[in-house]
């Protein structure tokens, strides 16, 4: 598994599986005669459904003793040393309103640990990827290399996380009420955005509750390799979801972290 | 001023603030060094003043007796027959975060009524325009007449607003509240994005505070055009801006407006 191969590899996985979700967004957009026949007719779950679908086809054909590990089909050889980790459809609640903020995530870790992994948003043509060491983009305006921005000041920091309500009302709530207040400014209804403009070092800080593994694993080598930190708010791995905490900067993380944990 | 030339000129203004605005978005990530020179330089109010002043000039030169207001250099001629009302980065926001759902909005007023309007997401590619009968989008994958979904229930529906700290905490965050749980589903962070998405029939309601009439006016032509229906909480015209509800049915924006009223 040469890098160069398997780089090209995660891109055809991406071209594919994003020419069988595109075809799904903005369905009532598309659709001449909305009344008919959308009763029947999930978008998203066809879309997420046909994404992966495609994906974990190409991996069995591809790479027949890689485990998979997706959003919509469950595990497979989840053991194995390779496993994928997918999410056809990484913020499906963007994706219904017609937002271009949701994501095809392609995630891979050896031995459990992430070391691999791609953000695809299909419509923008944009993708964000990374081992780790380093991390690139390539959009329908520029291709380059993606660097995380230094600052250790929240005060100064843009932070965003998916939505608030998913924190529910109890502690975890008041925790990010004190990050959110201490930052400069937080945006709502990123998903998977939000680690990518982490890495292209427009967003600071990044917090969010009740991730799965398969929310997070592929964006954790683009953050790394982009000089970010990413971990939960105790400060472990990130690869299991639960409350993850990403910044761009490590002096940053440990304020939010105490913020967090006060 | 036939109306082909007129959808013309406004593309010309749209192409030319376009060209303006976008090299300023995501400039941490465009720039090699992020440590030097920021300090003394805001790209989104760079963007703001480049893609204005264009539009400005453009009009001037082909249209000197119009009036003009704008979010950055103000109002000229407010009482012309014809005033263009323009916003060049509705969504400073989400600009600042990198986030592609802010958009430029170019309107027109004849006699203080809104008669054109177009938005303009530059990063995207996409324009939604229309003269209150009809509206269309052009994007990249897609051209086409753009129509309200028919949804007439409140619990069905998919809303959106730019931001629920917006609404306060007194009255106008409970009315809002009390929109949000009877929803579907709600949205932030959408600012015209959210307009625009209702016109294509995938956003069923939007409801928002705090607009200044550059944050709506060039919207209202293309939601009416669509056959959706815009109005303040109080059931009176938008372009004032203030407090606005729109709703892609007529039934749904009669039930928000009880509710905000409630």
């Amino acid at each position: 598994m040469s890098v160069v191969d398997f780089a090209r590899f995660v891109d055809e996985l991406a071209t594919q599986s994003g020419q069988a979700i595109l075809p799904f967004f903005r369905t009532a957009f598309a659709t001449e005669d909305k009344a008919k026949g959308q009763a029947a007719f999930d978008p998203v779950t066809e879309a997420d459904r046909a994404g992966e679908a495609v994906m974990r086809q190409l991996i069995k054909r591809t790479f027949p003793d890689h485990g998979i590990l997706g959003e919509e089909f469950g595990a497979e050889d989840e053991d194995a040393e390779y496993v994928w980790v997918l999410d056809p459809i990484d913020g499906t609640r963007g994706f219904i309103a017609g937002l271009p903020l949701w994501g095809t995530l392609i995630g891979l870790t050896r031995q459990g640990v992430p070391c691999y992994g791609l953000m695809h948003q299909p419509f923008t043509g944009e993708r964000f990827f990374g081992d780790g060491q380093a991390a690139h983009y390539r959009g329908p305006h520029a291709t380059r290399r993606l660097r995380t921005r230094r600052k250790a000041d929240l005060a100064e920091a843009i932070m965003a996380t998916t939505d608030p309500r998913l924190f529910g009302e109890g502690s975890d709530r008041e925790a990010y009420g004190r990050v959110e207040r201490a930052a400069r400014l937080a945006r709502y209804g990123t998903d998977c955005y939000a680690y990518s403009m982490l890495a292209a070092g427009q967003i600071d800080l990044v917090v969010e509750a009740q991730l799965k593994p398969y929310d997070i694993v592929a964006m954790i080598p683009v953050i790394e390799g982009a000089g970010g930190i990413v971990t939960t708010w105790e400060g472990a791995p990130a690869a299991k979801g639960g409350r993850i905490v990403a910044a761009g900067d490590r002096r940053l993380h440990e304020a939010a972290l105490a913020l967090l944990n006060a």
